[in-house]
């Protein structure tokens, strides 16, 4: 006997569903076709997740886990005639072991509430981005998220000891180890990982946490270009006395226009147009009042010239401002509508070359093109802005191609942290290798023979 | 047409083979059934890798990939009929990039070999275990392998930015970034790490170097018990002053009956059969000669009596042996031979109970056996002997039992660092979860559809 959307509610009355009409005036997230299934299910706990995939499976209907809706690749986008799985109910932190500093969390908690509920025993998250008020840890470690930490604590994966997840057919994987160390085979749950819903409902998960970040001292450098603010980041993470916090890149263009548009005084002189890279810098101080040891280092720079110019924010009004500038990058978006964005990945010693030639390739493809570049510096992740503030879909081919280029050879990446979604689908079976590709699909199809978890999306 | 083992070295004039007169004096390494295949091949590129398996494919010729031979899991052991693919020749550091802290090597680059590389550039591999000068990153990567600095550095999997891997069916996957970030679809190369050898031959690595270790300071400290040396050792790991290096735990009648065999004269006094735990600390020192601020950490351990004894390493001499009864545990082996050996995880929380209820469940099974406890204190890894000297494997399941009664429940691993192999197949079986499990078979299926890879081991 098959089952269809609608009696889905009927036959599961533990678990709460929301039709159309009913979730109809909720904000769609990031993007606004997240909203367009015909129903939702906000289940609660494993078992129920699990009774709800094993209906869908038994009668091929489609679904789209949700956690925040804050993905910026399309990855949650829905479509008429399949179900929402919003994880918004199950919100529990099961656990906090400050001694190991491990947490246990259910995916619908936000990486808000673990920051400030690890935060009461001195621990973090270890993982920061500014969707972290709505930004689930379900979606996140469904996407595999980065953010502006991952240059010293690496990405989602590394923070993930263990985790659950509902497979399509219903069925509950569960690795919820709290150690480091637990080679048992292959690490099936890996998988889970960055597949963005395609494999499977991940439910809960085994978290390592780490030490809260201390007081940190914020400051804006200039340098003459992006060479030596590469080879500056690697001095300041390398220097013993220092503990660096952020390194977070914004280009000439990009400072220039957000500052603007946000009203903001930007510190430092910066030139429009010009190979110059400002760069914001955050490290540990020894309290908020004691900051000499980076301020050294800094000084040290300036003053052999790797540094054009330097100022330190003084307060956390000064530090809130520069902040602003690196955050609010959808300045760039409301002054030139029509963007394509990107999200690649560069090794730092190919960096520099990148970003010139990229600028060239995109002034190649049109001279109406402005590009609008910031990076998470210490992973080499530039995020993209790519615009004349019209709408050209007919240059995104070769736009695409001008920012891709190269990456590959170089062992770069064309999606670095927000995922391949809808977005990138095409560019995925571009870029991939053969082998890859295939062995993606193959997984897949094992995984979800029946290809109801988020079709269309990824592979 | 199908082909026989016998018929590769034909078929591969550009291959070296050995057979099994020829490779018969080398040392076997830790097994000795390591070395009882038929065929050896040693290929020096992927390509031969490919073309090699690609025939074993087509044969049915089932294949053991043996880096340093050093597992001790036996997951590397052969017996006639087989192939080895010795990675020995593929031995090339390809690149090293200080500017990002990023290596590209082949998987027969020994973790020393890499490690005195990456020292060049003031870097290391992150990792350490005492097979060093043996062990293959390779094999490493294969294994997930763990050792002393995870606690700190994370395993293997978390040093891999990509990595490269020939199929059973000789077709290569490729995915080799030097970046952090990369979220290309669902990360099938994770796979392979931890697969010991049975979904393909890893053949090349993208790892992660971080600064090489500081100055360090050795200590050997006693704490009144396991439950406050957990704590103690939380208290220096946490501490904004101190860089915690290394905290190898040695129960008091693991480093009585090792020092009485090395003869070396334990510097602190220890009590047979008390609940004393005594624990090597290292941490990094603000130089050879200025070490304040860790004694500083560990005097006030002291003075609060959350520690019982502790002496600092004077010279280079005392501080090697002190390492030594850590390092050589075989001192254990030598006295009672026939032990059965562990290698679990268990949560720091838990560890202290975990360990005094693990006594008492030997003494149960048999009052002749003794337990020998040693452990990664950091990530609760825990490598246990328990023998009586004596040869007695009617009573394996009972001490198999013993040692893992527990351990899942509190989210810890009977299978730690040293992997399943042929060893603990059996319990790899009994203790998964059927869905686990399942999933684990399905996607050996998929990937190794003949079975040729490492045959009998793990799943």
């Amino acid at each position: 006997m098959s089952i269809t959307l609608d009696q889905l509610p009927a036959r599961l009355p533990g678990t709460a569903f929301r039709t159309r009409e009913e979730f109809a005036d909720r904000h769609p997230g990031f993007h606004p076709e997240n909203l367009s299934a015909d129903l939702m299910a906000l289940p609660g706990t494993t078992a129920e997740v699990s009774a709800l995939l094993a209906l869908c499976h038994r009668g091929g209907i489609p679904v789209v886990t949700q956690g925040g809706r804050t993905g910026l690749s399309g990855g949650a986008t829905t479509t008429p005639g399949q179900l929402i799985v919003d994880t918004y109910r199950m919100n529990r932190i099961e656990s906090i072991d400050p001694l190991g500093g491990t947490a246990i969390v259910q995916c619908g908690v936000t990486l808000a509430a673990l920051e400030s509920a690890a935060g009461e025993h001195g621990l973090s998250a270890g993982i920061d981005l500014s969707a972290r008020d709505s930004a689930t840890l379900g979606g996140m470690a469904a996407t595999n998220a980065g953010g502006i930490e991952a240059f010293r604590n690496g990405v989602m994966r590394h923070r993930i000891l263990g985790l659950e997840a509902v497979l399509p057919d219903g069925s509950v994987y569960s690795h919820l180890r709290r150690v480091t160390k637990a080679n048992e085979g292959p690490d099936i749950g890996q998988l889970f990982i960055g597949s963005e819903g395609t494999l499977g409902v991940i439910t809960r998960l085994s978290l390592s946490l780490l030490p809260g970040d201390p007081p940190g001292v914020t400051a804006l450098a200039v340098f003459p270009d992006a060479a030596r603010a590469v080879s500056g980041y690697a001095a300041l993470r390398d220097h013993p006395d220092v503990q660096l916090l952020s390194a977070e890149a914004m280009w000439p263009d990009y400072v220039i226009a957000v500052a603007g548009g946000l009203s903001v005084n930007l510190p430092v002189e910066v030139r429009p147009g010009s190979e110059q890279l400002p760069v914001l810098l955050e490290a540990a101080a020894e309290s908020w009042e004691r900051t000499d040891s980076f301020e050294g280092a800094l000084m040290a720079l300036y003053e052999s010239g790797a540094m054009a110019d330097v100022v330190i924010a003084k307060s956390e009004r000064e530090r809130g401002e520069l902040w602003r500038i690196r955050e609010d990058s959808f300045v760039v978006d409301d002054l030139w509508p029509h963007g394509f964005w990107y999200d690649v990945s560069v090794p730092l010693d190919c960096l520099a070359k990148y970003v010139d030639g990229l600028f060239g390739r995109v002034r190649a493809v049109s001279p109406a093109l402005g590009t609008y570049l910031i990076a998470h510096l210490g992973d080499g992740n530039i995020h993209a802005t790519i615009t004349s503030g019209k709408s050209v879909p007919e240059l995104r081919g070769q736009v695409d191609a001008a920012v891709y280029d190269g990456l590959d050879a170089v062992g770069g990446s064309f999606s670095a942290e927000h995922g391949i979604g809808t977005d990138k689908r095409e560019s995925l079976l571009g870029l991939s290798s053969p082998v890859r590709y295939r062995v993606m699909q193959e997984v897949k199809s094992l995984l979800d023979p029946k290809g109801i978890m988020n079709p269309g999306k990824v592979i």
